[in-house]
């Protein structure tokens, strides 16, 4: 791929453990909540645009899904649910909060191999205790130079991160599942990028590609990286 | 104080620029939502309960002190007030991640003073967009290398600051209002560390002290800090 990568960052949630199927597990018994009052496809439609209402006041995260889902049955039963349904709906956020981590295949073997070769970061979006207490349950901590948790995943945060990390666009790797938050704005400051798609992607992330750039490359999974580093 | 500091970390919130006043103030409007169940004072030691138990779920910030404010309305009225309340309690919570940024008296000069001198940072607890958009309405953004959004303020959290930001403790000064927090971890670690009261502090972070300390000094106003180092 290049020479002269020294820095690899890998997206966490859907990238090193399963997250989203938590997220559409919990969504899913929320619009159970509410199937008096609307079918369980419109309260979700109806949570995703609370969500994109709410996204530039609470950012991404367990708390801010929370929050909307709150907001979403007063909207939806027009005031009129219990605070029974409010109870339930802080529980499943609770629950959410506390899931245990599953790592994704081949993700241990790939950091035990790249351990003292490259600089590794871990670089998420969300709450920042919820992301730290997932790094921890992981047991992956020890692989990583430093997390970084990040408002969002634009070019502006990127070029704030390689500032940070001290390292040229043209060192720098990103690994992720989102063609939108991990792709397309590193390739775009001039970084190196590879696509380890999951199965589930949240409709906010969905984004259809036929990406062909020399600094990208398509992975079926996060092992095949070794084959474009020139240690491997 | 000492020649050798490089680093000086800068608590945000009560330290650069008004915070307290508008959780207490947020805090007083919902407490008045729930007279009809209980006096306010018990509403607000109700809601300091929640805070407490939930401190290791949701961490610090507005949303989840919004989430905090929505459980208490249950428990109190024992699910028996209408939604309305909880409607109310998310425009209390969102606007207070809109509330305008007023800087405390001397800090633009104080940082304009030690800009380009010392490595100067933005070491805060809560929420990270949150905090970021504060930052950025304070207008105080270029005068700092970093901003570190930190999860809790303990020894180990300001060990791993140092590490990142590649820094010995004894070159390591920590100015903020919370003993609790920006004090007694930096020195216990062997850093240096400046208190500079707020007239208003959150409960938990209250903390009476009589403190005595090579590496520490008390003082009236931000920009005293300019006597206790040596190109002042």
């Amino acid at each position: 791929m290049n020479n002269n990568i020294t820095t690899i960052a890998f997206d966490a949630d859907d990238t090193l453990w399963i997250n989203e199927p938590y997220f559409q597990e919990a969504e899913k018994e929320f619009c159970m909540l509410l199937e008096d009052y609307l079918p369980q496809h419109s309260v979700s439609q109806e949570l995703f645009r609370t969500e994109m209402q709410n996204l530039h006041l609470y950012g991404y995260g367990v708390k801010g899904f929370m929050l909307c889902m709150i907001e979403t049955i007063s909207r939806i039963s027009d005031g009129r649910a219990s605070l029974q349904l409010v109870n339930k709906t802080i529980a499943i956020g609770q629950d959410l909060l506390q899931k245990p981590i599953e790592l994704l295949e081949g993700v241990t073997e790939t950091l035990e191999s790249l351990k003292g070769k490259y600089r590794l970061v871990v670089a998420t979006k969300g709450d920042i205790l919820d992301q730290e207490r997932k790094l921890k349950k992981s047991g992956l901590q020890d692989y990583f130079h430093h997390i970084e948790i990040m408002s969002d995943k634009k070019n502006s945060d990127y070029q704030k991160l390689l500032k940070h990390l001290d390292c040229e666009p043209s060192n720098f790797l990103m690994l992720g599942n989102s063609i939108k938050s991990d792709i397309l704005p590193v390739l775009e400051i001039g970084g190196f990028a590879a696509h380890i798609p999951y199965h589930v992607t949240w409709t906010h992330e969905q984004h259809d590609h036929n990406l062909k750039h020399d600094n990208f490359r398509e992975m079926k999974s996060i092992d095949e990286v070794l084959k474009y580093l020139p240690q491997y």
